[in-house]
C-alpha cells in the first residue's frame, strides 16, 4: 500500500482511497498512510464516543479505539451511515482522501467529497452535464429522433443504454455564468423530440417520479402482481412517505390467489389462461375493489425460463390499469432472462401509471 | 481510443474492452481497433441474420449492418442476451477482447471469458478462492471467532462487509492437484466456528438457498409484508421454478389491508399498534390461512425516515413465522436509511425461513 500510495503521490494532485478504515486486523489504510506521511495516529475523543455509543455492545474496546485513531494533522469527514469517519490529509498542495469501503457508507459521503473537490477546482470553464432518461424507445429510435443534436461538440449529446432506459447525456463546458443556460437550451430541444418518453432527469428514478405524482395529486394506488412477483410494490415502497398513497399489493402467484383473494372468476382463468388480457384486467379490478384504491394495476406474464409456449412465449406480459376514469390493458413481449423480464415489467408498469397520472393515456 | 489501445498493447498480454459495439454513431470500438490492427471490417452473414430477426422492426438496416461487421480475422463470442457479439482479436501472442457495454450483456458473457482466460493461463501454481457468506454476525464478531485463521498466509482468509452479510474469503495458491483440498480444509475449520451463520458460498445468494430448500422439501410458503413492501416476495420470485412453492404475498401497507385482507383484528392493531409482535404474528397466521401455505412470514416495522417514536424507533421490525410446527416472532432494530432497512428486513426474514427449513428454530 505504501508503495502504491508513494507512486500515486508522485503523479496525482488528489488521491482517493476507499476501504480499510474498519475495526479488523486487515484494515490498515490509516496505518499505511500515516507511516508514509510520517504522521501520528491520535485517538479522537469525539469519534471514539460516537462509535462507542453505537457499537460498544457489538465490538470490543480495542476495535473502537482502532477506528477512532486519526492521522494528525488530518481533517475529519462525517460518515452519516456507518462508524468509520472519512479523513482528508494534506501534503504540500496535494490531498489524500480516505473513505470507508462499505458501498452504502461510501455513497453517502460522495456529496461531501464532490463539494470539497468543487471548491478545489479553479478552471474558468466548468463542465456540467444533465441526463434525460427515456423509457419506451430503443437506443436506435432515440438516436434517429435526436441525431441532429449528436453531431454538436459543445454542448455534446451522448446516448447510453442503461437498465432503466436510454440515458441522453448533455455535457457542456462553458464559463460558470453561461453553462446552465446552454444546457437548458439543448434540453428544451431534446424534449421537443422525445416528449413524454422522458420520464426523469439526472439521479431521478421512475419510482420517485411516480411517487411524487401520486402524492401531489392525492391518488391512492393498489397493485396486483403475478410475474413481477412484488417488484413493483418494492420499488414504489422505496419512496419515502408513499404510505399516504399506496394501500396494498397482492402478489397472486398461484391461480388460487388470483381467484380467492382478487376474485378473478376461475372460469376466466380456465378459458383464457392466467396470462391473458382478461385476467390482467380482472386482477386490476379485483385489487382496486378490495382496497378502495383510485387506480390499480394488474400484471400477469411469463418471466421464464420455464412456462413458455409458442402461443404464449417467455416474456409475454399483460399490464392492465383500472381506474374510475376508465381502463387500459397493454400487451408486451420482453426479452432477456427472468430478472430482466421482471425488471422491464416493473418499469413498464410504473411508466403506465406515470402516463395515467399525467392524463396521457386513452382509457376505455 | 487508438492511442490508449496502442499503449495498452505495449504493456499488457490481454486487453479487455467493454462498450462501443452498438448500432449508434458513437459506438466506434470495432472501428478503432480495426484501424490500429489494420484489419478489415467484414459483414458476418450469420450475425446479420440473427440481429435482423431480433431487431429489424426496431432499428434501421444500416444499424444492423454496422453491428454485424466484424474485424477479420477475429473470433466471435456468443452474446446470449443482446445483439452485439463479443470478439477476440489475436495480435502476436496478445489478445484483445471486445465485449458489449450493457451490464446485463457483459455479465452474461463473463463465464465464456473466464474459461477462455483459464485456458490461456499456464502457471504451475493456480490461485483459487472461495467465499463463505455469513448473516447474523457483525464483521467484528466474525473476526473474533475466526481470528486464528486470519494470520495464515496461504491459504489466506479475509473479511469483507457486504450488503448481504459478511463475506469470508479463503484464497489459496497451490498446484492444481492440491488447491481444492487446501481450501476445503480451511472451509471446514471456518464452518466449525461459524455454524449456521453461514448461509451460502461464492455466488450463491440467500433467496436461491431458501428457494432450493423450499423446492427440495416441497414446502409451500406465503408472505405478509408491511415495511418490507414486497421486497421479500420480489427476491423469492427471482428464483426460477419457485411457483411450485410460493403461493402468494400480500403487501398490507395500510391498516385496512391488514384487517380486511389478512383478517388481523382491528382492535389488536388499535391496542398494540400496527408495528407489534402481536400484529406480525396475526399477519403471518392470516396469510397462511387464506393461502393454505405450510409456512408463512408476517413482517411489520418502521422503515422511516418518518413514523418513528421513542417507543418505536425507525428500524424497529418484527418478523413472525407461522407454521403447522409452531410459531416464532423476532424483534429487530436495524440501522440505516429506508432502503437499507428494507433490505436488512428481507435478508433477516429469508434467513429465518432458511433456519426454519433446516429445523434450527425453537418454535412455540
Amino acid at each position: 500500500m505504501k508503495q502504491a500510495l508513494g507512486e500515486a503521490l508522485s503523479r496525482a494532485q488528489i488521491i482517493v482511497i476507499s476501504g480499510g478504515l474498519g475495526p479488523t486486523g486487515d484494515d490498515v489504510t490509516k496505518e499505511a498512510v500515516s507511516e508514509l506521511l510520517e504522521r501520528e495516529l491520535i485517538l479522537n475523543q469525539e469519534i471514539f464516543e460516537k462509535i462507542h455509543r453505537r457499537l460498544s455492545h457489538r465490538i470490543p474496546h480495542e476495535a473502537i479505539v482502532k477506528q477512532a485513531r486519526i492521522p494528525s494533522p488530518g481533517e475529519i469527514l462525517n460518515n452519516p451511515v456507518g462508524s468509520a469517519p472519512g479523513i482528508i490529509l494534506k501534503k504540500d498542495s496535494k490531498d489524500i482522501i480516505l473513505l470507508p469501503g462499505v458501498p452504502e457508507e461510501l455513497r453517502a459521503m460522495v456529496p461531501q467529497i464532490l463539494s470539497y473537490l468543487q471548491h478545489k477546482a479553479f478552471s474558468q470553464n466548468i463542465t456540467k452535464s444533465r441526463v434525460l432518461k427515456v423509457w419506451g424507445l430503443g437506443e436506435s429510435e432515440v438516436d434517429e429522433r435526436i441525431s441532429h443534436f449528436m453531431s454538436q461538440a459543445n454542448p455534446s449529446v451522448a446516448l447510453l443504454a442503461k437498465k432503466d432506459g436510454v440515458h441522453v447525456r448533455i455535457t457542456a463546458k462553458f464559463p460558470h455564468a453561461e453553462v446552465d443556460q446552454r444546457i437548458r437550451e439543448v434540453e428544451a430541444g431534446l424534449r421537443e423530440e422525445l416528449g413524454d418518453y422522458v420520464f426523469g432527469t439526472d439521479e431521478e428514478i421512475l419510482e420517485d417520479v411516480v411517487g411524487e405524482l401520486l402524492k401531489e395529486r392525492g391518488v391512492a394506488v393498489s397493485l396486483a402482481e403475478s410475474c413481477s412477483g412484488g417488484l413493483i410494490s418494492h420499488r414504489l415502497t422505496n419512496v419515502s412517505g408513499i404510505s399516504e398513497c399506496y394501500i396494498c399489493g397482492v402478489v397472486s402467484y398461484s391461480n388460487e390467489a388470483k381467484t380467492d383473494i382478487l376474485k378473478v372468476p376461475s372460469e376466466l382463468v380456465k378459458d383464457k389462461g392466467a396470462v391473458s388480457e382478461e385476467v390482467a384486467l380482472e386482477m386490476a379490478r379485483g385489487v382496486r375493489s378490495i382496497s378502495g384504491a383510485d387506480v390499480a394495476l394488474g400484471v400477469t406474464g411469463i418471466a421464464g425460463p420455464a412456462g413458455g409456449t409458442t402461443q404464449k412465449p417467455v416474456g409475454l406480459v399483460f399490464i392492465a390499469l383500472s381506474s374510475g376514469r376508465g381502463e387500459i390493458c397493454q400487451k408486451n413481449i420482453f426479452s432477456g432472462n427472468r430478472k430482466r423480464i421482471k425488471w422491464k415489467t416493473s418499469q413498464e408498469a410504473l411508466n403506465l401509471l406515470r402516463l395515467y397520472l399525467l392524463n396521457k393515456l386513452t382509457l376505455k
